[in-house]
């Protein structure tokens, strides 16, 4: 089946950007490359806010990865249809991922923030997560796991620390952590 | 110099306790052991909170460390003064630590949650932090790092793997993290 992977470089304290979106603090090893991860993956999924600011930044979908990847935008407020590179949808998680699977493919990014993160958790949709974690506590931002979703419990699968002090890691759904 | 140190189990989403202090999320694999960090620190200092939800669980001072840790209490609420085989102090971070830091001895373990650790990074005050991460969300509860001090950059040291997914990483304040 096609995961559903949670993947975002986050500060020490668990902010996924700063409160104006700003991404500073991140910063990219030289010993560490994103592409084993892009390859996983065909999809994109993320949140309204979260593809304002990449179109800001200049970029349309994809959200930073290969060109070819196909994006979804989660909005409330947004029309649903095809722009700016992306497929705007009003869909709950749960249906939308069922539409992607309709088709056969690689793994399903979660590329989002805070909301995005929380609905999916929500509905215990998060298969997998990959976290990029820098040695710097911002002290404020965008949180990636806000309250509001029960508990779930993950496997750890890999833990690597690499220059600069990033550490990765990734986890996947424990049983433990099915919804009844 | 005696240096002070962050110590706490925590959430993967950075969580030390659940809304009503609990810790049942938190475990201890057998692969790992406090005992190495128990053996570098012969002071404690704790929040009020984290006091009496020790002593509700019939432990005096020392925090479940060893008993002949000299345990401060850091309190605006409650009068100054030695009781619970504890010293209540409403001093400064600043203060307490020049305090103690005139005796020698080992370092001082800061083994509070939210408030206290806003309260030593507002002031720039930790010098360093072994976070013992578990593989849970929980969702909600006592953030390790609420919101509310200035930018903190830190050195990662280690970073290794346990059993059950215990990732235990210790980080030291980087120069670049230095208050001007």
């Amino acid at each position: 089946m096609r995961k559903a992977v949670l993947g975002l470089g986050i500060s020490l304290d668990g902010y996924i950007a700063r409160p104006d979106g700003g991404l500073d603090f991140l910063f990219m090893p030289k010993d560490y490359s994103m592409a084993p991860f892009f390859e996983t993956i065909d999809v994109t999924i993320m949140g309204r806010k979260t593809m304002d600011a990449a179109l800001r930044m200049g970029h349309g979908g994809g959200g930073g990865g290969p060109s070819s990847m196909e994006t979804y935008v989660m909005s409330k407020s947004q029309p649903p249809g095809e722009r700016n590179g992306a497929i705007y949808t009003k869909e709950t998680p749960a249906k939308l991922l069922a539409r992607i699977r309709k088709k056969k493919g690689k793994n399903i990014w979660l590329a989002g923030g805070g909301e995005l993160a929380r609905e999916f958790l929500k509905a215990d949709l998060v298969d997998e997560m990959y976290l990029g974690i820098v040695p710097v506590l911002i002290g404020e931002g965008i949180p990636i796991f806000p309250s509001g979703f029960p508990q779930r419990n993950f496997d750890l699968i890999e833990n690597k620390s690499y220059s600069k002090g990033l550490i990765a890691v990734r986890y996947r759904r424990s049983a433990k952590g099915r919804a009844k």
